[in-house]
């Protein structure tokens, strides 16, 4: 089995039996960090260099042990201290690396596209570990496999997505990965904060009153605050955010059902989501972290050559 | 042998057979480290992290060193270019960390007990690379091992510690440890910089007279003095600390007996130690560097489960 | 077979038999390059430090690769984040590294001489990643070995430095290395930027004229124009030093031979090159880049005492 593109740019190109791949190959590499030796030699002799033009702490670690533990040569790259400062163009830097015969690029860039102009570009494997306000299509298939492990399938799901959609590409991703697979999904944040034409373009429903949502949803999907991708004042106080929009345990324990709360982190505890929700049994924060390094093994080992050899 | 504690968070914790076991142990791997071939299998297939939230060189080459020759997996993070910088609280970032099932964390942080907090609320062994004045385990642990491969043991032996006792774990952390094993402990600084309660908490001789000091150790202990940690004046100038209070050639050889001198680094030659002095024939500064890949290795090994499983 | 230098500190240094040695080994390691298993065990168990005091993309990124082709362990130390801000001396640092039992270093420094300083006053194998505006010994080697492999030679070859001579340690590794080898070097600029006794001290042609510049050369080795490195105006602006000394496609076209175009990078597109003459095909490039690792394993392996013994 191998999957239809050479490249992870977005979940936007993937097939579903793409995405079914990628999950069923994740569960046995999820099988494997349980055992007291977490490591197998399928990339040995692979070079895969991280290239992170944006800070990144759980995303770049994340990729770092899954390449690791699939026994691959890494090299970390990150944008301070590097030609980049220089003035040197994307291409002539990427271009440079792979001269030096890098198997696969993980990349993150705060440019929308830049994975898929250095695609068309450059003869390696690319792997967009976040683009812009594009997609982060990594974090969609650890959200997608966390889904299916807590609830069975994707297929007929309804799951909300909360908070800051207009600025996130982790909501983006999850909006694709999830209208492929079946579910249905519902944003939900403040009317600044959700772009007027979600229902037209993505299939899906649009909520402003977030109790409402709660009580029609299987699994809700926190996102980040991202303040630091802002630049005009899109709510009055992070004070007010969090008294409309931030989760409560109080109206989860209201909803009397069982509810999945998900967090892409890193969280800002007390503005979207309170730190009973975060560390509470509805939370299924954590798990996404562990289901990560296992969803970012699948995609390295299917998109390496070892496994079109293997099977 | 196993230790008594399945962090090292502080030489305060341990126990004296504590100590000894791990100087042992130490006493193997340096004889592994004298090798051509400086690496062992003991930790093949563990995963490590490096947390530096402070600046560090030699302490973070070491543990890395330390690591690799054990054949753990590192992986390194620093407070620059992280989550941190996005206001995730420590918690979250450490405890997303382990999600990824991380064996063992080596964390230095500028706050006091950080190390202590995490070994709380987290399922991960930790070792302390130092917590903002309160310890510094490992660099107690490799001073005690030079002082004793120098000096045949610590029972009875008259240390000094010199200089700016007030603001150094590495200070305190040597206190504990000489005391535990039967050492006698002088501390010897300006006024300023010791302070008042030492030699009833500790059970240390204070002395601001540093002639009087040499004379009556084997050993003396030159503390860096830390300038970016101070914030107010509590010496008039680096030049009349030196006048003072550095150690220089000519006592030493008016000394007459054959005094060991020891430093922690990094040093400021001709504040608190002349040059003649930090690379004469009474230093053992570099054997101190030395001495620390093969007790981190020890601590390393100790604490992971593999030395529990093997003996 | 053996190099006549325990380090490589620079060209200068050099025999034309140890050039031939380096180039000769390279050439096996380029093969290694070409296969699907790029990795070979010649140094395992072998422990390298990279130190870069100054800033650096593809060369710490093709000298780490480099190493762990060869199976090394590494250890990367930027000056950023290191103790170096803590004010400590250049020869303690890498003396406390050492002590560490560090195999080989790897150094980039902005002094002259830095590694001339270290290799005197230290037992451990060095090599210089470019020091100051003095030498960068490896960029002249991979130069040489794609001259070599486009060109068959480098006797008789007639090689033009194109730009800023003045501040540029990869033209004056290159003009050692060419005239140690027999080839003909002209180096071409504007006169601020060519040192006055570039004849008399390196037997080397001066021109000011690009255009017959590039009539009488095979090879046309292009500097980058380092803006970061120069203090004063030595040239009106960046667009009147493109018209004048930038190579454009035209100027090739018009030769009618079939002239190669090298560029260490980071380009400067526009500026000192045209993307154009780049990308055109001409230029050997990226090649260089390619050939900079295999290079490098080549410097590393016969520095290292492995290739001493196998010998």
């Amino acid at each position: 089995m191998q999957l239809s593109t050479p490249h992870l740019l977005g979940i936007r190109d993937l097939q579903p039996g793409d995405i079914q791949l990628i999950l069923d190959t994740a569960t046995q590499f999820k099988e494997v960090l349980q055992r007291p030796i977490k490591k197998v030699p399928s990339l040995r002799d692979v070079t895969i260099v991280n290239l992170f033009f944006e800070n990144s702490t759980r995303t770049r670690i994340s990729f770092e042990l899954a390449e690791k533990r699939l026994s691959a040569d890494t090299i970390n790259f990150t944008s301070s201290g590097s030609s980049v400062s220089k003035g040197e163009t994307l291409l002539d830097t990427v271009n440079n690396i792979l001269s030096m015969k890098v198997d696969m690029v993980v990349m993150r860039h705060s440019a929308t596209g830049a994975p898929h102009f250095l695609a068309k570009h450059i003869p390696a494997t690319i792997i967009n570990a976040g683009d812009g306000i594009n997609e982060h299509p990594t974090q969609a298939l650890l959200d997608a496999f966390s889904i299916k492990e807590k609830r069975g399938s994707l297929e007929g799901k309804k799951v909300a997505i909360i908070g800051d959609i207009m600025h996130s590409r982790v909501a983006q991703s999850n909006i694709y990965l999830l209208k492929k697979m079946g579910a249905e999904v519902t944003v939900c944040g403040p009317p600044t904060l959700i772009p007027k034409y979600m229902k037209e373009a993505f299939g899906v429903q649009v909520s402003y009153d977030l109790k409402k949502t709660l009580q029609w949803c299987d699994v809700a999907n926190v996102l980040r605050i991202q303040l630091e991708r802002q630049n005009q004042v899109l709510f009055s106080s992070l004070r007010e955010y969090n008294l409309v929009y931030g989760i409560k345990r109080r109206m989860l324990d209201e909803l009397k059902k069982d509810i999945v709360i998900m967090h892409p982190g890193p969280m800002n505890r007390g503005v979207e989501i309170d730190s009973d929700v975060a560390d509470g049994r509805h939370s299924i924060i954590l798990q996404q972290v562990e289901n990560g390094v296992a969803v970012r093994m699948a995609v390295l080992y299917l998109l390496s050559n070892r496994s079109s050899n293997d099977n």
